[in-house]
Parts: structure tokens; sequence; C-alpha cells
């Protein structure tokens, strides 16, 4: 049979940037301290293409990702950005006319959390991970720059409407300003935050998933939770309430605690971090990010 | 070349109940009081099909759409329920052989509205509606059953954990239940609410789209803006939490209404209401519906 | 603290139908023939509302979740419809005030196939259960109407274009009305087509979701996979192409097996199929449904 | 009243790279040749935060597209990037601390068209325009890169399948082998192709999104259409099998129309395509896209 895929293509000569398959869902098992986890991830994977080839030999990535995510059924990866990784270099393998891989992933992820130890159920998180794979020269081992991060949804309370309703309700309302009352929780709107903070880093360096979720979380005016029976309700609006947080200060607060939680991992490493607030007195998201070094970050400065 | 649609099935003889194309995207014109207003819509259509045809003849769907909403754009419709009952007769003229034409349509919909009149600025919404036509005996006009609603997005505070956190502030602020402050605002949680109100009938009847858009948004604990500036923000979280709703009392603040507001429709409409609250405390979302009749509203009994 | 719920509603007075919790994700444990496999789910759970109670207490409807979908982890229940019967019953015990209680769920779903046993690997489907339960007269068990369905992604070829290209190539290739190229396949439109199957029924039954998958591919005109090599891709558009379906074509073959793979289901059972083809000649989807009981499945009558 | 966003932020300082809103749905307008046309249009637009301040004043990004776009209710724009660009100009003007503002915009989009002027109707499409603009010394104008690009949904044959199949039929039917049948077109998958081209340039140029469409739909291995009565879909079929395409050679037949379709747009324009064929055989996407000068692609050069 013809290989049309390794014809040169007619019309013109580009090496194409990235070709490859996007929405392959797999489950994967990856090995958590203790126990293995089943997670439903979505890949995508996809390599570039010399000009002199007509196409990408596409089956090999659906083959690839069925060798290596379906094994962890029996050999659970240590984690989705191992097995990004792991996908990306073995992509420089098989396609051998790539300079280089790309692989992402996204999973579903869960972890029993509760606003107190007899109150705890599952919560939904995600998980992300990426890895790209650069073909060095040859004998060398590829240069693989990967990406891990989660997402959480909580609560944000705005912090500028409760200084203006604090101003209006003072007039309203005198005895507002009595010095005992200087520290009442005071009404704003809240709603829901999701917040993703990822690392990118060329090096190894362990990075658990739970401890990027728990800063995230403590960067939020509160965790949110599935079961709140209804002191637990008063107790998760007053802690937003005492903390509230514009979308910028959300973006400020997870990126300073990373320097404290992640000791061991490397000056090098870029720290993403985005957010989004589903405003609940617009009809429109209100969203920050940045993105900022490590070593930057440890040195407190502000990387212009 | 043969006809395969009116081939007879092999397999088995099923009168079909529905069959058709989904996910047909039109602009289409609006007579509104004053100027014409086109429309995105998407629309369904779907006949039955009796059980010795083997196809339904979709390509007619598409060019009958073609025909009447295409030509909207010199003789703009009077409503998008206007144009659904209209493609539904047309469908059974068409389609000799069906004897049920079902259409449903959904628009974009946006009015000028603003917190005060120097705040004004498109504000968006969604519009809703049906037809399914039956045809009745031979030289009748088929019986046409429709649907209007509308959805929009506003702000609900929770009622309950407002009365948990006045409970245990008053704990912390003894000064809180002074009588002064009886009426003051306390903290809740709040939340994008998506609800819509929609009729159904088989009578005609003028049914004002943005008058169900005024309903809507007095059911919730306030309509939501596009600008607020920094007083105005406060306004709205004020008029929230002064009218805080449980996603039932929106539903059943939202049917209290239609009597009111819509004296001239016909007892036996249906009326269909159903609310989504994005709970900020959660992460899943917190819904209520009812459907009851006009006539049952206005004799106000309860209709279990 | 005052029960906000219990509070009677002050505007009107209505019998809910429906509230409740919508988007609760949850892993849930099924047990497989031979294993116990993780299931990612997704539950809405509701109940209804009498007149004189402001509001439904959902933090019950989260709690229970929690204590029958958590507890799975360590005891696998046998279904996602069993979860959902067992949570719908639980919800009128902790609900004292409702008289019926529905739940839904969808999982994504996996299984290993492959067009040949080497090429096998994970495909990914999805599940579907829900579960009404109605409080029946003091002392007895409520009534349980439960249901369990699958969804598919495969393949159709069009019956329709393929005998008109054949006719239009005739006249182009008069070689073609050769005798020994009758059975040629003919060129088609092909598509991604959703095809949906589930039972509904008051009475137990054993229906293996499975089973519902096999009838599903084998009503399209092809499954799908995600490893086809060169010669495999051949033979899925080969199989493709001499099979080629209609929406409706798919939706009467579906419901035809039904009968021969689900013998002890009772012909009590209502019978739901809905399919979608993702036309590549059209921007939009076509679309077909029917609901049929087994027992006039079985009779090979014409349910009008 | 306390301006909470002009306060120092409290934990550490960082310049924020973008802070903003997303998901501001407005209707536009827009001057086409002959008329003005109004498009339901998404916009999100972001600015950048100094380090010495807590909060962007986000009123001020509604307020700012309330008047720039509503305005063209009276005034119509004349295109999508047209507004943007000048949304990105007025931002860096009211958000006098930032350095660079980020304008982005989709709109769904319709053109009539038909496979004959008979079965002509409204085909959906969607324009993407983006603006960036960089504050330049004192008393300049920022720079401004801009984007405008826009997608079409049409149809892929595979010329591997294609490839395939004829070598097995050619066993089963040796009669295929005879040379008057050398071009019959042969069976393959073929499929719904997304496919977005955008140019991205700092100079003033003249794009007109059509051309653009025509040029994505001239890539594709046929355009779809609304209207196809039976002798049409034939039509569409053959134009497509007779032009089997790659997602590789989307791309690389979208890019090379683009030096003689838009002779006047500047070497310096970056170029980007990608593609996404929605598989009929597999239950994943494929995916490939390119980004390349306007240069290199007019001196035929590979960019590598």
């Amino acid at each position: 049979m013809k290989d049309v895929h390794a014809m040169s293509p007619v019309n013109n000569r580009l090496r194409l940037r990235e070709v490859g398959v996007s929405g392959v869902r797999k489950p994967i098992n990856i090995q958590r301290p203790g126990r293995a986890e089943t997670l439903n991830a979505e890949f995508s994977v996809r390599v570039d293409l010399p000009p002199e080839r007509k196409g990408s030999d596409l089956s090999r990535n659906a083959e690839l990702l069925a060798e290596l995510v379906d094994a962890t059924a029996t050999r659970p990866v240590q984690g989705l950005e191992a097995a990004c990784r792991e996908v990306a270099r073995e992509l420089l393998i098989r396609h051998t006319y790539a300079t280089e891989a790309y692989v992402e992933a996204r999973a579903q992820y869960f972890l029993p959390r509760g606003i107190r130890p007899e109150r705890s159920s599952f919560e939904d998180y995600i998980l992300l991970a990426e890895a790209r794979a650069t073909r060095g020269p040859a004998g060398e081992e590829p240069r693989v720059v990967w990406k891990i991060g989660a997402e959480a949804v909580g609560m944000t309370a705005c912090p500028c409407a409760m200084e203006t309703c604090r101003a209006l309700l003072e007039k309203e309302f005198p005895l507002l300003k009595d010095p005992s009352l200087a520290t009442l929780p005071i009404v704003s709107h809240n709603q829901r935050n999701r917040t993703t903070l990822s690392f990118e880093l060329a090096e190894a360096a362990e990075i658990e998933a739970d401890r990027i979720l728990a800063a995230i979380e403590a960067a939020q005016s509160s965790p949110t939770y599935a079961i709140l029976k209804r002191g637990d309700e008063a107790t998760v609006v007053l802690t937003a309430h005492r903390n509230p947080k514009f979308v910028e200060d959300v973006i400020r607060d997870v990126l300073a605690q990373v320097p404290r939680l992640f000791p061991t991992v490397p000056d090098e490493a870029m720290i993403h971090a985005r957010t989004r607030s589903e405003e609940s007195i617009h009809k429109y998201d209100v969203t920050a990010s940045h993105s900022v070094s490590l070593g930057d970050l440890r040195r407190g400065a502000s990387p212009e």
C-alpha cells in the first residue's frame, strides 16, 4: 500500500508547527501516598512535521497513549505530569521526523474535605499537566519542559463593595460607628472563584498537586464545601467576609505562598497563576493572571 | 434517481416520534415597538415519520427555515414565537406524511438597562420559543400549541445563612441586638441566579418578552448590571441583602406576579418557571422548578 | 437558631414540583464482573416541597450523596442505576415532607475495544441513570421508577447520498454499471453519530450497560476506534459504506435488537432511543428519537 | 469613600500582567459594503496593574465598552478589529497606571451562500479580533498590535483511507483497475472540519473577513451548505472526495492562498492557521496549526 503520509506535499513546503490528536479520553492510574487512584483524563498530543512530509502518522499517537496510559491500570504512574513527560519522550522516538513533541492532559480530581471532620466528603478539582520534548543532538536525551497545575473553585467576597456598603450603612445606622462594631463583617457581593496555579520547569522536581490546591484555597476568601449544615454556612460566609479579596489579591496571595510551600523547587521554575470570579453583581466575569519565575518570587522583587 | 427516503424500511416498522435537524443558526429580524431588531437564533425542527417511510425529507426543513426566517430580513416577524408557529404550520404542509411538527428556537437578546439612566448599557438575556403543530381532520387548520419564554441572570442572597450569621454575630457583637440595628443588612452568601419563565398555550395571546424579563428580575434578590460605579455596587448589594431569596422564593415570586402582569392571557395557559443559583459557598448549583396553569395561579389555589 | 427553611412562605402558597441540587460531582465505585471500577459521576437530586414550607433542606441532599456514594469506595455498588434508586428512597426518608424524590446521574465510562485484539485500547462512553421515588401510603415502600441508559459515539454513512452519487458516477463512468461492480461501495457523506438507548421501568430487572452499548454500536454504520492502523481505517470505512444508515435507521435498528438482547426485561419497560448525526455536509446536526414499550416492540406492532 | 482599588496591596508587590473583565456580551453594528450589520459579540478586556496599586478600576472597562460599542448602534464601526483597536487605545487613556491594554472579541457572523444561487441561505461563521496597545513615551501614540481572523466549518475527506480503500477494493473488484475508472472517487472517511485563519500586524491594513472565509473554504475538501437537495448532496460529496485533505493539507493550502488574496498586507504580518477535523472514524479530533510571517510565505521559503 502507498504510504500517503510519507509522500511529499504538492502545493507548498512548510514545516508545520503542530499536528496531532485532541480529546483522547482515558482512565489513568496514579500512585498516591498509600493508594492508587483512577483519574478520567483527556489528552492532546502533537508533533511538528518537516516540509518534505505530507502527513504525520497520527495512529502512532493513539497507539502510544494506549500503550503508556492503559498500562497504568497495572503499573500506576506517579502523576499526570510524569505520564505527560513519558508520552512526550516516546513521541519523539516514534515520530522520527519530528523535532518537538507536545502533550497536555486534564483530569477531574477528588479530595476528601470538610469544614469539620464529620462533614467530610469528596470535593472536585481539576489537575493539569503538560510536557514539551525538544530533540537534541543525535545520541542525547531530548530536553523536556513540563508543567503541573491544579484548579480549585472557592469563594471571593469583594473588599471594595464592603467599604462602600459600610459607608452607606453608617449613614443609615449611626450606631454602626461604635468602636465595638469596628470589626463587624459588612455585606458585600461574593461569588464563585476559579483559580489555577501551575509550575513550568525543565528540571526534575517534586511538586505535590494537593499542596498546589492548598495554596489556591488559602488565597481565596474561603474554600467551599459540599456539606454545610446551618451553622457551617455562617462560618464559611463569615470567613469569606473577614477575608475579602479582589481577583488581584487572589493572584498575589497564591503566588506569595509558593516560596514557603515549595522550598525544593528550583529558582528557574516559572509560576503561572490565573483566576476568574463569576461576579454575582454582573453577568460577566472578572479575571486576573500573572507569570513570574520562582527566583523572582523568592527575591520578593517586583518583576517588571 | 431513486427516492431513498420514500422507500420502506427493511428491519422493522415503527412510527418514529421525531426526526429533524438541530442547531440551525440564523439571523432573524423581529419587529419591536419602534424598530426592527436582529436576533441570532438557533432553531431545531422535527416531524414524526410514519412506519411505511424509510426517511424524513430533511432538506425541506432547511429550505423552509431559509424561506421563512431569511425573509424576515425584509419583512420582520412579530416575535420568535410567531416565527416558530409559522414554521411549525408550514412543516405539516411540506411533510405531507407527518402528523405532528415541532419547532424550538433560542436567541440572545439585549435590552438597555442601568441602575440609573446615566449608567445605561446593553444587558444580555435569552429568548426561548417553541411551537408544536398537530394535523387535524382534512380541511381543518392544525392545532398549534406554542411557548414563549425568557431567561435572565440576576443575583440571590440566601435568607438562611443571613439568619445564622446574625445569630453568630450577635454573640460576638452584643451591640448588634440594639433595636436601632434590627434592620441592618447582615452578611450572607450571594450568587448568580439564572431564572426562566415561560408561557405555553394553544390560543392566540399577546405576551411581551420584556415583561417576562421584568417579572424575573423583580423575583430575584436584585437584577445585575454591566456598569456599576463604586456607590452603585453598594446599592445592588444592599438591595439584594434586603431582599434575600431561596430558589424556592424566586419561583414563588416570579409566578405570583404573572396574574397581575399578564391580565389578558387565558386561564388555560401553563406557566413554567425554573431557576438555578450558582451557589458561592458550594461547587454545585441549587435548582427549583414549577409548572402551574394560569387559572390556578389566579385562583391562588395551591395546585397539588 | 431560627429554622428559616421550615417557616411558611409569605407571598403565595404553592407546592413546588422540584427543589434540589445539581452538578454534584463524585467518584463512585461500581462492581463489574471480576473487578470494581471507579466512575466520575455527576448527580442531580430533587424533591417536591409542600405549600406550607418556605425551603427544602438542601444540605440533606449533599449529606446523603456523601454517605451513600462516598461509601462505595469500600463497598462498591452494583451500578449507577442502583445508586440512584438507593439515593431516591433515602431522600424520601430524610425529606419527611416530600412526596416525590428524583435523582439523575451521568458518568464517563471506558471499555477496552479494538478493531482486532492487538489494537485494543479504552474507548469512552457515557452511562446515564435516573430514579424517581413516589411516597406510598404510610407503612408501604415508595414506588420507584428507574432508568438506565448509555451513549456511544459511532459513525453513520448516508444511504441517500450514496444512491445519488452512484447515479452521477454511472453517467461519468459507464463501466460502473458492470454487474461485477454492483456491490462496490460508493462514496457518501459519513460522520460522527451519537446514540443513546435507555430503559425505564418500575420493576427490578438486570440490564447490563455493556449490552446497551453493544446494541447501539451494532445499529450505527460502524463503531469507531482509537487505534486504527492504515489497513484498519479502510476496514471501518468499508464497513460503514456497506451499512449506510439514516438517523431513522439507527433508531429503528437499535430498537429492533432490544427484544432479543434483553429477553428477561418485562414488557412494561419503556425503551427510549435518540440519535444525533453531526453531518459532515452541513453545519447543523440531524436527529431522531422514539419511545416505545418493550411489549410493543416484542409484538412487532407499529405503536402509533 | 475610601478608594480601595487605589490602596497599596499588603502581602506582596507584583506588577500583575493582566486584570480585567471577560464574557461581556454586546450587540455591535458593523458597516459592510452597502449595509450595516448587527453582530452579537463577546468581549474580554484587560490591562496590567502596577505593584503599588491594590486593584484595577474594572468599572471603567464596562463603561468604556458601553460607550464605544453601544455607540455603534447609531455610528457603525468598520469592523470588529477596528472596535478592538479603539477600545484598547481608550483603555490606556482611562487606566492611567497601565502600560498595556488587551482586547479580544468573538462574534457569530452570517453570509448568504448556496451550492447554486437558488439554494442560497445564511451560513454561520465566527469572526475573531484582538488588539494589544502598549503605552509609548509620554506624548506619543501607543503601539497597537491587532489581529483579525475568521473561522469556517467545512468538510474534509481523508486521502489516506481513500488509498487503502482503493487497494482493498481492487482486490475484491478487479474491474476497478480498468483505466477508465482511474479517476473514480473512492470511499473514505469524511467529517466536519473547523478552520481558523488570522492575521496579526502592527500596521494599518485592509483585511476583508469575507476573503478570509473564502480562503478557508477553498482549503477544505468542500464547503458545506444548509440547503442541499438530493442532487446537490452528491455534488458536495464528489467535490470532497475529488479533493481529499489531511489537516496538514488544509493548513498548507489555506496559507498558500494568502499571498495572492491579500497582496496589500505587509510582509511583517504574522499569519496564524489552525484546523480541527472531528474525525468520523474516531471519537477524538485531529488538529494542526502553523504560524508564519507573510513575508516568508511570499518568499515561498520553508520557515524553520
